[in-house]
């Protein structure tokens, strides 16, 4: 029988569901924010929900309503991004786990899709709820779990948006949403002395969000796109899903036997 | 062909979307809330995203990514409920209204499928959304929205929780979450100079929340239930989910207009 | 000998009244707000301070002093209106609530003379002290505690703004105050899908105050009156207070029993 | 004819009242909080109200409905007190001056019947209106505005609390509500390098509300007073009043005259 | 051996000093604003931490990171000048008490160098954490710790900006920044009832910060300067420095006898 | 002649060090925190005060009054540690950024001494202060910006705490508060799929501070050092120094010729 996200069940299947759970529970987090002119706007949030999905599957762990909306300011110049304030969203993530740790979870995974500006509010968030509510909290983002896959990888990465790693998962979690054939190739630039990437080796400013201004200078040039995506392809989508649900299950094992 | 929600299209397709909408959005608001042993903590949720969805499938208009939590602290009494501060939900709300404003949306409908507790937050948003960004709000809610149907209909209402005609419009809507053997009746108790039902025709002190320690006194006896779930049937459902279609496509069309 | 308000004890004779209240206590509120060419600002207040005045002649209960000014942001167009924000207000009534808590009341009525805007901020600050202090709140408001009596008179109503029935209230409270040769009337206009007459039958969207560009509108033809104050007369007003007197008294029965 | 108060004007006299007023506001503030054996908690409250109306009966000043409630958090040991949290005030005052800044008020003057504690917060709101709406405040506080008198007057003062000035000043305002035979006499303590006496000629700390456990103490042996109530004479009270009067009214003219 | 500061100091010699502070700490706080054109902008700092420094050099205290940075609004006008909302000052100030206080040390001092416009938000902070957090809070001010000495002296005074007292100060403090050869004149002008003089011994309105447009007029006049800085002399200096260094081991040998 | 901190300069001098510095200006930001038993409390802001006086030696740039305080809660459970709430910390330095853009400023480099947990709030106050005042600015971190050196140096690092890299680092800029003598190794602990090492190429949980219950743990054992700062060494600590500072420049000069 098919695993119940939370908001399928019962109460009575709820509290069932929080036990066999051994307190451990997912957020999938993402964001409506523009990806290029090939995927859609909701993919950092179809990604988390992708991989919570996959968790479900094989085993016993509670899934949260997804947070569909994140922090994006520097995608507000191509329509239909929405952006909300980080101290909104620290609340509003904060107030999740203060419910369910009132039922007795009291072990959290955020799946971040929306990478590293979202990063930001969650870990305000966590550090919150682990001091004031007595829980764990750990932040699962899948740029920064497959840092190895990608450094094995011929031809994936560097991390930039819309780029040849999330197409590749897209084509995998929602082909009919995914249209290569308007895939446009805009390669990472290179700044010197700054990158978005997790892996990155070298001397780096910290990251700070694109202010708008610059954004849409930006924006002019490549539709949204840094990155390749026309190298994108289902083989290593698949590979690259398949690496990440074994991480996340790990993390999710590992907080079971706590 | 047919229409996507935001979260499905690329962002240039949001753009046109946007454009044949005359910048009219529809915003599905519920909660995660116990809604007794038959139906799920979802329900108020599904209902928004259900009409929603009904109005997608016959006008032009701009859908938003569900926001699926809500405010209800007067069910935090049982697994699996969760509520958001309304300072929260105010914010969010509003964010996400200034965001698709700067994309040229100027008209909104949030759908409230959680009826009483979720409207003062919602015209918070709404007044500050008006005043603050020049848009036009309005608050679609189910229970006010059919008050003639029920009226004219023998044997459903008045509005509890989890009672037939929610009951039944869940069978139409979700007929494999919806268990109808679990159902127990336990009927709205007459309480003296007050009602939560929004025809309510005699004198009645206005609506506050029940206390978490009253609910928990309620609920012990009850399972969550106010109302007679066993009295739900699909055709009232179907007749009642028709009603509201009809009701909200009145609501965009004369938003399209203006 | 007279009962005094709260404000004319010294703490002595506060500490007896919380005693012989059986720890009720009313909070009248009201708005500072256009009430039309015959009406004062402060009828909303007045209304609620007579209320008070009259309950406070019949029984032992704590009147506090009364909150003057309230939330009307879609009366902001004419002289004379005064609105706060409603966060500042949850915030101000929740502090009287805590404060007179520590002094043993613990229970509290809100007669808000404001009508339906007021009541969503109360209903926070309801559930507020009700969740936090463990204190128990009821809101009483005039329009919502009469349905039964405007339902059987014949020629007053809807509830409208500055209309006969307040008209009529006034006519008694404050005869000096009350200019009745400058009434004009303005019929409450039929809105397609709305109304804001509490007892109002059919299906209604909900409630948001009017944006000021549209009250800029409204108030240029109407001068700021919704309903037909010439019907007024003193007989009804004083049917109509001594109605709602019996219902305070009633409610403050209710909660001294407890 | 007499002047109206804010609160019993049509909208129409409200336009009127300002034009004629030259923009000249007065907002009465206060607190309710005890005031030893003989005067009610509503005292400051009287203070502020009584000085507004004797200004209004002498020049075309636009009186504002009185904020009755203040901060008084080290009161609040004895029944009948009332704190705010000063956050909560400042947002209260602040949105009074904006609403009336849009119908052309532009130069508020708080009276403030409280002294030092309001003192803090009222500086708070008047900075941020001078700056942010542009409008003159000015902060009149009967002990700061009668250092002269008093000091020129044999047997009054320093300022305490319920002591003989203000006790003096009741007589005057609110005889039927200022218990004489109930004074004690707790001669205000010297305290090393501390006073909250504002003509206080030596070295000493900046004031700081004592602190609840200390304040039970204090009133513990002193009923709530600092002074010598019985030292009061209506005499005293009705040259005080007249004083601080005529300092009011010389203040109003010079911003009339602006 | 020379005490060290705080921040000097090993986490296991902070738990010793704590100790022998006897639970006492001293919170120096200044602000970064124009100081006429011979003082820096740091100088209400400077004075601050230098008299934190005189008591270290006498007794065992613990001295905190001086907050470089207070809320002056009403110098924005000239280059340099650095202000901060005061609900930020007060969280801070508030988070610092809070942090020491779970390590032992539940008495502070806050040494202002920034006079009346610090001392607002400081007597909130100090409010808030003596009920919140159970602990002592003195504001310790030269300008109102010195008015002895100041009405002793011949040709000191009155307290304005820049003036003769905090630039004799200087000369000793910091002599190397204060350039005596640029010293203006600019003597503080009398307004009707109003004085900045913590002795003005005249009635007066209560201090409100000039608003911006008030203060350009009158530095364009004055250069910032309120007072005859040329009246300067290093023999003052020297004995207002120590006779606050007296002041200020008084206040903290008071502490720790209690 | 050397060049000048803001609060040591007038407001005349400030005026010509903005125009000279072509709008750039630094910020230093530390922590007041436990640094093992050989390292100051002050160690974080003692390395962004160092890093800021380098630059100031070699170039026009503005240096502002350092913020000492900043956000540790996971190292609470030592002696001497001081936490500032992220919310506060942003609003303080988005008002130094604020204050200073309205004298010209428009570019900001952060300098921060305590690596990954102020990084978070930086990050937020950025943004905003990019996009609400069209400033530039770029955190610049010894940690992230030092990634090449560290792998090029046999022996130093990864990151931990009061390790061998920040060790080194404070023989060169503060030997007299740097106690090697009673340095303690305590290597930092392989934890699966997790570090704060900027550099770590492998698969990663994102960062959030340690709770205070997990932390209180590790410090029994490691007196609060993760590294082995027995290996530090002057010569490394200037090259460190030198090479960072150098980076500092590069930045600096990036961005005045902007």
């Amino acid at each position: 029988m098919k695993r119940k996200h939370l908001y399928e069940m019962t109460w009575q299947e709820a509290e069932k569901a929080i036990e066999s759970s051994k307190g451990v529970a997912i957020i999938p987090v993402g964001s409506i924010e523009q990806h290029g002119p090939h995927l859609p706007v909701g993919t950092d949030s179809f990604v988390a929900i992708g991989l919570a999905d996959a968790a479900l599957e094989q085993t016993d762990v509670l899934v949260c309503p997804p947070l569909w909306l994140g922090y994006c300011p520097h995608h507000m110049v191509l329509p239909g991004s929405i952006s909300i304030r980080p101290e909104i969203l620290i609340g509003l993530a904060y107030d999740v786990m203060k419910s369910l740790h009132t039922h007795g979870v009291d072990k959290f995974i955020f799946i971040n899709g929306h990478r590293i500006v979202n990063i930001i509010w969650l870990q305000l968030a966590a550090e919150k709820a682990q001091n004031e509510l007595g829980v764990k909290v750990k932040i699962f983002d899948p740029a920064y779990m497959s840092k190895e896959l990608i450094e094995a990888t011929e031809g994936m990465g560097p991390v930039g948006h819309a780029e040849e790693i999330e197409s590749s998962h897209m084509m995998v979690l929602h082909p009919e949403l995914t249209h290569m054939e308007l895939a446009e190739d805009h390669p990472v630039k290179a700044t010197e002395l700054y990158s978005v990437d997790p892996g990155y080796p070298k001397d780096t400013l910290c990251y700070v969000p694109t202010a708008c201004s610059e954004a849409a200078k930006h924006v002019a040039e490549t539709k949204g796109v840094s990155g390749c995506p026309t190298k994108s392809n289902k083989e290593f989508g698949q590979k690259y899903h398949d690496y990440l649900t074994a991480r996340l299950l790990q993390v999710i094992e590992a907080l079971r036997s706590e």
